[in-house]
């Protein structure tokens, strides 16, 4: 249930109408607009007097929400939340690229490439130190000591880092982190999303291999329940039928989707998206077009010999291009 | 096989060549490019002594080629096929939208919508006249009335048309028709292709409900090798496990996929593509960053009381809007 | 709607409701069950007065359907329909196997394999003279000669044909067959399915690549819709995320699905649902214990040298060991 | 790289050759069978020569594997598992069926399902105590107080136990399970599989969500690369385009596939697969029939009211029935 508390209600009105609430055993989640207080109610709100709570004083609606999320849904935040990843804001209008080597390899080719992309014009820095990978005997990342690099090219670069947390055990090396990525494996190990969602480090939640909308925002749900509400939530190709020319199909749609059902930002990864460079472009530009908050991009300086995911990296110079016709696209889209 | 044959070879050696080829039960099509012949040999090539064929002193190369398709090929034909539909040119960096309504319902209806569009700027009219529905109960087209009516608004607007063709029987009644469109049930009706195959009309060539890219061109195979080299290709939207929010996945990634592997256009239908009206505008804008070379979007007066598809129609007024912004993206990636 | 005639009624009363519903522009289908008929009403029946028709004294109940399948809905018609094909009987208990090549190739390889399957104690010869190939280079099939030699096959064995037609246009060659195949890429060639819709001859209506349980029955309601009531259903792969062991994912669970949903009877291909002769065996006796009414295998002589689909079929000695199995999973399953 | 060393051979040169392989930094893993010992070599074996391997008086046959898995794979273990949990075999033409609730509930409900369904002949009783469910809002299971219940249940009846882990930091609490399952949300969580790969307790690894059959078994690889070889396989239904009617799509060709690829024992989950209760029997007779290992069936002593799953639930009564004929299908099946 959702209610829309008036402007200006006196401020133990509204605890009152709250504790009240919460003894007959509902979660009651509070969510602060502009200039509005809404309340989420959660539980069975079935056996809750519509008609009564609607005529208390303080409120100026309340209404049943059938929605399975309730803190990721614009019903209940009207306004587009912004994140901000070390000062780097995404969402409400504000656009940037996260773009980086799919797994850090030494500090060269880190602070290189890191170097590379702020020469692009790009805000933030990715690169994986702890890699998912489907086979055991392949290459797992630097673990600790690729954290320590992605720091260093901070240091060298200005720029915010983003990588990804694989296990909850990992949490505490994340703490000087700026954004938590959750893979698209581990989308819906909810142990996970409830240990990260009792942290405030933005993350970048990617939608599952073959995950719905509706699970991807659940998962969002998972961490924002637990206190975290700096949510980012990434498309990043889903598994079908089609496999013999793409590694994945992006589905753009859930950028407009998304846009509808909840406030969150909406970030696309055509890299993983497509696993192909020479689709990355096209796919970049239409991801921008249709509206994404965010770009993530693999960019690698020796592709053909990138330990991880070189098939899908663009280069250094292919790259600054792209970005520049980017800034192009979103030019038209937000005039 | 593919075999390049020297530019200035002597017309009888060539001949000699394909009459020889031809006596040993091979099919031989020969592609005329802007300075240079291309032979496709289909058959067990394999059969075929490459050396002594590379050594001919007309041939600069042949090559054994593992794709199935041929015709549609762009091995064979390296430019990129330019169609025209009644004056209005698509592909090779032409592009232009297809619009009007699901269903012709009525001479004010189809009139009324070619003029809307005309002034929106876009060059062809689309409408249903033989209408595919899954339930034989529904609504199935005007038919022949239909035809009629269409070229009726062609001749107030000088729009040319596109509608669809179901059964071969009708082909015929198409002879007045600007291009054929094959719909996504009818994509494998190899009977359906080769009548088409036959005449000359561009056909806007769907892909499948569930089809793959291979599939796609596989089918466009069928008219090439028929006689009919006007085909254009149709991605509309493909079947996944995500359906609560939109109708079809829209795979745009399709659109480079197939910019590499084909010479002839390719036109993006995002209106059957989500389904939904209000995702069309994003993803019409996506596909033209993508590089499509046109659009197919559902233009009706009145939506909301559309004998088929209202859901996915945009207003006269909305579609305006929206091709004024694809005209600045067109502007964006041909630069 | 569903109208449940009282026993008994006298037929008047009946003719002048169904005249009453006809005259309101209604579409009225009846089903006579074993001693009671049901009226299927199509059109916008909400305008009717429900409580009207279930006050008359010739109705026993009337409801309204929200399934848009009519005349192949169990609802219509409880009991299991019984198809004869050329005397071997399929549903409401009865149970046989279509065995034979993909493509009919001499008459010595169809006559033989007939024989072959005949001495497995198997009821129905199948067999493609036309083929639907993905491309238009492959082998189509010996048509109208295939045909002929599946008659002489027949004539040899005594055996009834199932042999797919894939143009409205040869309808008129398969007048002397016992039943018509169409085939997975013409389930929604809703111009096929009406000209079959006006022969009596039974159907085998496969499920399409990628089609949804209820575009099948849909698919089922065209044919019905137009007069012939003798379909039969088959379930055959459908199109997934895994193609790397298997052509298909057999579907089994259409099984008892569709039993609840329909009165017709369910076959099920295993040989193109898996496309690998060594799961078809498994995956026959799966869909026996499932409860199909019917299955539909491939076998061939010379699996290596088949000119279409060799990698799936069986040979006749497997397909011996094979058919003893499936009548003991029957044995099991109907005792 | 595969090698199987010849019989009797000397201990001392087998050391010798392990240690030599060590040394160039390959993996080597050690495969007893009845009476052969098989070497799996992982690393870059391109780099080796397979000729003079192939020389050595201990070698009998040296190859490369193609193959991304290697404990798992029957190339290197060509008889069938045979994984004892708490004493009841599954594989190697051992058969045993998991059966229980969803979640558990109750003492009361725990241990008067568990009696009954070994008065059905079953030899494993299931049941979740930590659940993974989509919404944070949902009930999240008994935890810590499920799993002492689960253990009163089989003091009850003397079953051993199989219930899902979620989070590595929980395994200590799962010592004396006898066999922990892997849900599908988890099957790429490889965090979670390499701390299960450290103990010898079994483990029930289901498919993933959309999981590959290659996926599933690089997950296995996981678990057995860090020393478990006792890895179970699920099948428990993938995600399709096909959810009217079913809530997976049940891959039962799975079981054949696995059979060849993997010597791992194979279980099917009909009710996941199938999310109606009324499903499961045809389905569960179905994978018996395909040749599945084992089966696991959800059955609630009041299904209306399950905390969880309840719609896949069946009766103490009907499941009793089923397991008759389970057994007689297996009969069929092995005699």
């Amino acid at each position: 249930m959702v209610i829309m508390i008036k402007r200006n209600s006196p401020k133990e009105k509204i605890e009152h109408l709250v504790t009240w609430l919460q003894e007959k055993e509902f979660i009651v989640r509070q969510f602060h607009g502009e200039d509005q207080l809404v309340l989420g109610i959660i539980g069975k709100t079935a056996t809750l007097d519509l008609e009564m709570l609607q005529s208390l004083d303080i409120v100026e609606t309340a209404s049943q929400m059938s929605d399975p999320f309730k803190a990721a849904n614009r019903k209940m935040h009207p306004e587009d939340s912004i994140i901000s990843i070390g000062g780097v804001k995404i969402g409400g209008g504000n656009f940037d690229i996260m773009a980086g080597p799919c797994s850090v390899e030494s500090r060269e080719q880190i602070t290189y490439i890191a170097q590379k992309i702020k020469e692009a014009g790009v805000g933030l820095l990715r690169g994986g130190a702890f890699k998912p990978r489907t086979s055991p005997y392949d290459f797992q990342g630097l673990k600790d000591e690729g954290l320590e690099l992605l720091k260093e090219a901070r240091k060298a670069t200005g720029l915010p880092i983003v990588t990804e947390l694989m296990d909850a055990k990992q949490i505490h090396l994340f703490e000087d982190i700026d954004c938590i990525q959750v893979g698209a494996r581990n989308t819906q190990n909810y142990d996970l999303l409830k240990e990260i969602g009792k942290t405030k480090t933005p993350v970048l939640l990617k939608r599952g291999l073959a995950g719905t909308i509706k699970e991807l925002l659940m998962s969002a749900e998972y961490i924002m329940a637990n206190g975290n509400e700096n949510v980012i939530l990434c498309e990043r190709g889903i598994r079908t039928y089609e496999s013999d020319y793409t590694r994945n199909t992006l589905d753009l749609s859930a950028v407009p989707v998304l846009r509808k059902l909840t406030h969150l930002p909406i970030v696309v990864d055509p890299s993983h998206g497509t696993g192909k460079a020479d689709l990355v472009p096209s796919m970049a530009l239409a991801a921008a077009a249709a509206g994404a908050d965010g770009l993530m991009i693999e960019v690698h300086n020796d592709p053909a010999n990138a330990l991880s995911d070189g098939p899908q990296c663009l280069t250094p110079e292919e790259f600054h291009t792209l970005a520049g016709q980017i800034r192009q696209i979103r030019e038209v889209i937000t005039q």
